[in-house]
């Protein structure tokens, strides 16, 4: 079948190619001309034969939504746009919305797999209706992995964004708790082989996951992770997946407490500490006393 | 090779057949005589040719301590003991203290896989001697998963027990994020097809891994978990790592709380909410404010 | 000085009582005709001289947005309105955006206290402009304690709300640290008067505060607060106070904490439990092993 | 009565001063010659009359062992050990089991109130048994703080020690909920009287609590903390509180994140963050995607 693919970037780009091996025509767009298949939005959809199917895959935010209404406007009744992007679940019915009075349908779809996913395959995690799904299911075959794994139609408009969002909540917690199991066995006098020990559980073990096969491969070419700071960034669904906790009061202990990790790891200094400092400084004089 | 195995259990039962399966003989013993091949450890010991090697695989505590103290009045210089339970890793040096005088090696090794090792072959952790552990890798060989992964020399005696004890920490955190993510998959309106999901991440997606191929698993047979009450036993390890981190000044937040919650699930009531709930009715009245 | 005052609840009517004894005029309006003063607002705002000055002290949501409208058409220019309620900090500048072209002031003002506020005084954070605190602070001062503390103007409108908002997140903080040492001395053989250790605390301790006293006055009643649930709602102001640190990037590792064990005080089983316990089944088979 | 006490630091130099203010007469005993009253220990003993009773205020450890064994060879039958620095309650009854022998009484005695203990008088905890308490009651009394609280008899040797630890738990816990309180409202753009909200809580409010007094104390002299650095030690009883947990199976979110924010504001980069850090680069790339 025929796509249009608007976002040709580390993810879109990728994704163009797999597609395409599947034998797939796609049509291209991308502000930068040399990796664009063709001038503009217009004239992407003006390749494509009615009912025509659009996949967005552009920063969340404004330029999402700015393409998706400039979508609403050039396509037609029986068109299917879906954003593949990392949108906030919210984001999704108040765009099925505004192009539902013109027929046009829509779809959310969050896609995981990171840089690996071209030559692995991409998970993908869909909302919308049933006809649309089966409409696009295609496309979704040509990305997802071989097998039985890694699709799913989770549930209405949102239902996707919002299965991404939980995965990637979930993403958070295990990375921390790997991240603090090899800091103890590095911080520990009684194992001398770290980089051994990650290695040997890629098999056999319960831990075994792909988060852990990567920590194994950044271990390979820096056994103490002496080259990296400690800094990490957090992307929007670690922040929504706990608002959505608070929302619907379900006890995050875990995922909270990652997002929080991230939060300290950018800050210079601690403002809470140095609260802690000063109540300490108080109550027992300059020295540390209890 | 020869090998005397002490306990015949899940664990150790299962062992014995995958050692037996690559061509090693297995003189095993357990205090239950319907599934020992031997009248007593004495009996065991002397069915073995110098310089043995035997393996505990019996409950931690006064269990292990008894064994290994009287097959070290069994054994002679040469020999080498291998406990494959779940003990502390601080309970090792002093087992081979105590058998060093009379020559007997000691090595420890964590074992992973749960009743999922006969079949997938068993992650290993091991802390003693190079020598010791070059003499017994055919067992080891045995008993680890095919390929490069599954086995680990982490250091001298203890090591193994303490790689152990921290992939449990990690366990707990990874089980505690996976299990909150579904809690909050569940309590979502937004999603309808929460096992689905689930089933999706098994591939291509970032938190793939075996723990959730297993959560899957239990969501086949069960769609809600309605059959399973929330209460989880912890064992030994958890705590420790726990007591490792607060020892080592380590901040082990994922992995404590996960611990914690544990311990939450096994309260019929909560005494800090029961304080909670008496502070709320002294500053509120009987209502509920704030 | 006149004040309007809607809500006679528990709050309202020990406000109208305090800023009564404080030698002003309170017309007091409330749904319940036994303790209103009149019987409408409307007519509330009739026995009022221009330029007149209402408080609102109705539940935070829909009731509280409504009577402000209702209040916002009955009053006149250079007129001021004072939600005392627990409303969210982000409706605060609404509802002055909604006054301001009637030239109505609107000022927010958090109010913590509880039940004890009526004899001690309630702590008051005030949100608005200088002008419009200067006019109302007749009524502050009657309403806070006596002495330099107890009221801040903490900034524009909004800011009283807010400070309000974190206050009871501390509080959250503050009241799980309390319940948590209280349930470890429970559990501990070493401590046999529980009781007695919390109320030596009530001086010279670093621990001494309001909800110390509290915890030591449920006690004196309860020495075990047995016949107390532990179940513990929560307000808007903790939830709030999480979401602001998500927004933010402040790691709020002990406020949420707090909030979650709210959470699952109000869950008759865990899901994320039920979840670990699948998990420990599926690798352990029925026994609970590691 | 007569007062053995050795160790004339900040406590014990404070504390000396406030018995004899009692009018109890105090021998102290220091290494340090220009602030002791006695050349020796030995002296110290020499001069108080049978039976005696001696304090220790020296650091926990080695010093305390050493002391308590230096007064056990020099004491008679029917005299007292109290010791009243900050030693692990599990070091309690071996010291008690020593000195029995030879008739020598031991009482465990928690002290909290920093440098202000001396002008506010000591919150006193006690373990020991009901005769030796009596007996130095005189001694307790010249130091707690005038009125009901301040003292409490908790239970049997270790019982005062223990009863510490877990006060310095929630000290911990409450520290750190001010803390980050106090960064969240510094973070906000809605708060504009960061300071004045804190020094407004300290009356009519929920939090009111000497620790509170005690930020607005700091914030008087430092309104932004900018000469402090976040970094905070901890002391013992921190790391025991959590630990007492754990091997009680008490979950204790709050306090075990306490602590682990104090582990973490000593760490100039974070080992756990790196792994976090090295896993993103992994599944994304240079770039930061999720």
């Amino acid at each position: 079948m025929q796509l249009g693919l608007v976002g040709l970037g580390r993810m879109g780009g990728n994704m163009r190619g797999r597609i395409r091996s599947a034998g797939h025509e796609v049509v291209g767009y991308d502000r930068n001309p040399d990796i664009s298949d063709v001038a503009s939005i217009a004239e992407m959809v003006a390749k494509l034969a009615a009912p025509r199917v659009v996949w967005t895959m552009v920063p969340a935010g404004h330029i999402t939504e700015s393409t998706i209404d400039e979508l609403g406007g050039l396509l037609s009744a029986g068109d299917i746009i879906i954003d593949g992007g990392n949108s906030k679940f919210t984001d999704d019915q108040p765009r099925a919305d505004r192009l539902a009075p013109k027929g046009i349908g829509y779809m959310d779809c969050g896609v995981s797999g990171g840089i690996w996913g071209n030559q692995n395959g991409y998970a993908l995690m869909v909302g919308g209706s049933e006809e649309n799904v089966a409409t696009c299911m295609p496309i979704f075959e040509a990305l997802k992995p071989a097998g039985p794994y890694g699709f799913v139609h989770a549930g209405p408009v949102g239902a996707g964004h919002y299965t991404k969002m939980v995965h990637n909540g979930i993403e958070y917690g295990m990375m921390q708790a790997l991240a603090e199991g090899w800091e103890l066995l590095e911080a520990s006098e009684y194992v001398d082989n770290v980089p051994g020990a990650i290695k040997s559980w890629r098999e056999g073990s319960v831990v075994k996951s792909w988060l852990l096969d990567l920590l194994d491969r950044a271990l390979d070419g820096d056994p103490e992770l002496a080259k990296l700071k400690g800094y990490a960034e957090d992307t929007g669904e670690g922040r929504w997946t706990v608002d959505e906790a608070v929302r619907l009061a379900v006890p995050l202990h875990v995922i909270a407490a990652s997002l929080f990790t991230r939060f300290e790891s950018r800050q210079a200094d601690s403002p809470a500490m140095k609260a802690v400092a000063a109540l300490r400084q108080q109550f027992g004089g300059h020295a540390v006393v209890g």
